[in-house]
Formats: C-alpha cells, sequence, structure tokens
C-alpha cells in the first residue's frame, strides 16, 4: 500500500472558523470520493470541531481529529508567539510535519505568527539562503506562480536564484506535464534596464536555464504577468506585495464599477437577464477563491496560507492545493532543483 | 493683458503623428473656443502641419508653426540623442521654454530621451535631488496622482520628501480648492513595516505635514491606490512603475474577459443592447486616454509626456493637462512647497 498523503489543517484559523474550515474539509472529501489516499488532520478544539463534523456524512477513514487547547489570535505578534503559541492547533499543526504524521499544513490564521513558527519548527533547507511566499495568479491560459509575496523585502540575486528554482518546482508539482518557463519582473525588457541585483539575477538565471529544471524567459513587465506567456514569475518580496495588492485592488474598481453601472437603471438591469450565464462565468474565472493560498516555501516541509477571510470554498480551494502539492512531490522537486543549482553554480 | 498661457507641442513625435497630434489641437481649441488666454506653439514639418491643419477651421490667433527639420526616432538612445536630436521638434520644443516662448512642452515621442534632453535642456531645480515622472490614476472619486513611475529606480528618503512636495503642487495645481493628502506606498500599513528608506521616509513626511502644503495620511497599500481615500501617493520608479504597469495589465484581463463573455452567444449580445448605455458609461470612466500624459517633474519647467500609442483624443487630454498645469500656477506651486522644506527641514 503507498502512503497516504496526510494534510494538518488548522481548523480554528481565520473568519468563521471552524464553520467554514470543516464545510470545506467535507468539500474536499466529496470530490475526492474516490482517492482513497488521503487523510486530513484536524487541528483545534475537539468539541468545537465535532459539532461542525456532526453536519455531514463524511468518511471516518479520511480524517484524523487532533485535540488542541488554544488558538492564535489575530493580535498576536511574531515575536511573541514562539513564546505563547506551543498548545495553539497552528503551532501542532506543522510540529506534526516533524514528527512525520503529516506532509503538509493549512491554515487561515496570523500569517506573520504562521511564518515565523513554520521557520522555527520546520528549519530552512540547507540550501536555500531565504524561504518566499508563492501565489498563483489567473492568466489567460489559466494560472501562473509568482514569488515572492512579501516573506523578504530585500532580496539578492542568490535569493531571487532559488526562488526561481523553488517556483518552477512548485509548478511542476501543480503540471506534472509542462516545462516551466520562468520571468524576471522588470520595469523593462530589455536586458540594460533594472537593478544591479536584477542584472546578475539575469545572467545566472540565463546560464542556469535548461529542459529538465526550467526554461528562463527573460525580464517581464507588471503588464505582462497576466499574459500567460511566463509559468514563473520571480521578484522580491516588496515588489511582489506591491503588485499583488494592486492587482487586487484594480480588479476590485473595475468590477464595482462594472456592478454599478449594471444596476443603474431598468434597461441595464433587464440586461442582466440576458447576459445572466455569461456573467457568471464571467465572474466564476475571476474568482480569486480558485486562486486562495500562498505556499511558503524553502522550510524542511510545505506550509500553506489561506487567506483569512476567504469563506468555505476558497479554503477548499487551498486544500485542494495542498493534496496536489504532495501528490506531485513539490519537495522532491525543489530538491532535485537545487541540486542542479549546486553544480551549475559553483 | 495677462500672459498666455503658451503650450509647446512636438507634433511629429509617437504613432499617427502630426495626423493624431494636429486632431488634438483642434479639439482642444473648440473645447476652449472660448477661452483666449493661450496659445499653442506646434513645431515640426511646416509643410505635413499645415496639410493637417487644413482640415481644420482653427483659429489661428491660437496657434503658431514652428518649423523642424527632423524627428526623435523611437530607436535613439538616450545617448546618442544628445548629439543627434538638436535640430528634432522635441528638442525645440523644450528649448522654446528656455528662451521664453513655451511655458510647457508636451510630446508622445521617445521617452528615455524625452527625460534626458529635457533634464539637459532645463536643467534641475537647485533644491530637487532628483526628478520624477508622475501619473494620474483613476479611482472612485476622480483620480489622484502617483510618483515616481520610473524616472529613478532607487530613491532614498529625501527624495521620496521631494517627490511629496512636488506631487502635492501639482495636485493643487489641478485641484485648486483641494487640499492634498499623501500615502507613501508599503507593503502594509503599521508603522514597522517596509524598508529602512520608508520609515525615514515616514518619520519625515509625519514631521513635515501642515495645511498649507499637504497633510501626510500615513502608509498606503496596493490594493488602496484606487480607493480616492488618498491624492498623492509617493513611492520610489521602480516600485510605482511595477504598480502602473501591473493595474494596466490587470485591467486589460478582466475588461478582455467581460468582452469575451459579453459576445459569446445570441443571449449575452442581446443583452448588450439593454445594457449599451451604462455599459458605454462604464467604459468612458476608466478610459485610459482619460488619464493620458506622465508629468516630468523637478526641472525649471514643467515636460509632460503622452503615451505614444494613444489617439488623438488621448493626445487631446495631455494637451488638456498642460493648460491646467500652467493656469494652475504649478511651478510657482512647487517652489513654495519646497522653500517650506527647507525653513522645516535644516
Amino acid at each position: 500500500m503507498t502512503k497516504k498523503i496526510t494534510i494538518a489543517i488548522d481548523a480554528m484559523g481565520g473568519e468563521n472558523s471552524p464553520f467554514k474550515t470543516i464545510k470545506a474539509i467535507d468539500h474536499f472529501c466529496i470530490n475526492n470520493k474516490n482517492n482513497k489516499d488521503f487523510l486530513i488532520n484536524i487541528f483545534g478544539d475537539e468539541d468545537k470541531i465535532k459539532k461542525e463534523l456532526n453536519k455531514y456524512t463524511l468518511d471516518e477513514n479520511c480524517i484524523k481529529i487532533i485535540h488542541t487547547t488554544s488558538v492564535v489570535s489575530d493580535e498576536e505578534t511574531p515575536l511573541t508567539a514562539i513564546k505563547n503559541s506551543k498548545h495553539t492547533s497552528m503551532w501542532n499543526c506543522i510540529q506534526s510535519q516533524v514528527s512525520g504524521n503529516s506532509d503538509i499544513s493549512l491554515s487561515a490564521g496570523n500569517t506573520g505568527v504562521l511564518l515565523v513558527i513554520s521557520r522555527m519548527i520546520l528549519k530552512m533547507m540547507d540550501q536555500v539562503s531565504k524561504p518566499a511566499l508563492a501565489g498563483l495568479w489567473p492568466n489567460k491560459n489559466g494560472m501562473n506562480v509568482v514569488l515572492d509575496l512579501g516573506a523578504n523585502i530585500e532580496c539578492d540575486e542568490n535569493n531571487l536564484v532559488d526562488f526561481a528554482e523553488m517556483g518552477s518546482a512548485l509548478y511542476k508539482s501543480l503540471f506534472p506535464n509542462k516545462k516551466p518557463l520562468v520571468s524576471l519582473l522588470n520595469i523593462g525588457s530589455e536586458e540594460i534596464k533594472g537593478t544591479e541585483t536584477l542584472k546578475k539575477t539575469f545572467k545566472k538565471l540565463t546560464n542556469l536555464s535548461n529542459e529538465n529544471n526550467f526554461l528562463f524567459n527573460g525580464y517581464i513587465e507588471g503588464n505582462k504577468i497576466m499574459d500567460g506567456e511566463s509559468n514563473v514569475i520571480i521578484t522580491d518580496g516588496f515588489t511582489g506585495n506591491i503588485a499583488l495588492k494592486t492587482a487586487e485592488g484594480t480588479a476590485k474598481f473595475i468590477t464595482d464599477s462594472l456592478k454599478e453601472s449594471l444596476t443603474e437603471n431598468l434597461f441595464s438591469k433587464l440586461s442582466l437577464i440576458f447576459s445572466y450565464f455569461s456573467l457568471k462565468k464571467f465572474k466564476k474565472k475571476l474568482d480569486p477563491r480558485k486562486y486562495n493560498g500562498a505556499i511558503f516555501l524553502g522550510l524542511n516541509g510545505p506550509v500553506v496560507k489561506s487567506h483569512g477571510g476567504t469563506d468555505y470554498l476558497g479554503f477548499y480551494h487551498s486544500i485542494d492545493l495542498c493534496y496536489k502539492i504532495i501528490k506531485g512531490d513539490m519537495m522532491m522537486q525543489i530538491k532535485e532543483n537545487l541540486s542542479h543549482l549546486k553544480k551549475d553554480d559553483q
């Protein structure tokens, strides 16, 4: 029998938990009822979890509850969390990866605390200089990976090269049949553009580009992120965070304006009857819940952060992401990519 | 008689020029036919300009043609331009500001060359450490100013403070009755977030904040740029350029998806009949041509860069922007703001 994919879920983190986390687990189990290859370790207040679980008819072989006595609050700071959070659902989730009971952790709780305690418990991989936060972005042909989205505000060329290796490993685990095309985010596509760090990274990635790990596609500008021509987009955490949030803000501004326009008078409201299904499809394509889940890369085990404010469907997509990351053996892919880096970079 | 507002226009730069530039001038003159307070100096090939002008019935008191013999090509590099471009429409435009014949220059030509020769001819203001490129962004309540959009890839706290003073002067010239609220772009709104440079800038702007020049509103995240709560958003040229282009790319991705959805079948096409006027209003609100024109700040005279690919309507909005900048006496506002900086900063 092959080993099951085990996902550790912090059932208590984020808004409306454990209501949404348990509903998401149920949704995931229904969608994967024919796959008997996973086990979900649910961490949190046993009574509350059981109360939610009673609403559904979950296969008991797919889940296991691990009782914990406290929850990381939104106000907790990363500095105090190390002392305060040993009995929380979040801490015990990640701890279960060290003891070999889980392959991956997922939480919708306090981001800063999650990053700090993940790093402390799982420790950084020997070959990696800095860990990174990777996210999924919609594009014309599906989705791509962007990193770093905010773990490191300053990065040198070695950090950025590590991000390229880890980001393409993540992409390969999610899309096993594709060869990742890697691009470097910059303010122009010509080789002379950008900071010294970017120019050095450009040279290194050009030398490292190969069929097995990733193909380097050069610089990419902000307006091309969603063109679908690159699979993995590399940037420092400051720039990546600004780009991500600017994209979110722009999307909100446009869809709010559209909503306002389409409901402003009787005629436009009438038009909604005819365009209902098309607009629904449009909305579904852009639904941010489909891309929910940032992946913390560079530790001796993968950790996924769900948006705290998402609903059960967003959290479900994060569970699905965890499942795919383990199924695609991302950690092995990262190790392979980094070993190539070691050989070629010396 | 008060002095006329004189706008120097490079009629030859950008796609479809001088067709679009002359059509835009005609459109501007029609829209301002009751204001006899401006003169447009048109620089370029006299024969070509006259041929275009013959299509319209322009008041000859509003325009003046200055013949030039060459045009800056898109392939020209900033390095060679200083030697090669002395007889171009672009060069002579800016030169006319030095000789006192124009108050402001506008070109849709080669951006790099425009920045370099503007800086060489007009020279930097004594008090300014680095010039900046400012742009107009749509937001819920109208529009705001963002700078730097790409003139400087690395900026220190003094540069960013200069940008705040110049950006608020620009905002005050465009919206004379408003007190500009200035925000600093960062990856979080808490004081401890961001780079050392941002933290130092935060302190300086807090101290400089006052009723006469600008009110400092703290940090702003990328998703709030279009909320309409800040009037002037400050960032370095690398981050600003990434944010601008990411917003453009996101807007294009969403509107393309919407177009695709609303034309995919007979029902959705039928809906367009009912929503026609509402969607037109929606499109108009977001029309990038309304925000066309980046303003080069920090030189001894203002220069506006129109997007090269825009049409006559986009170029018209840039002419209108030039007119407002001079009418609102931006240069005086900048000097006033910078003098306050000198006093308070010592």
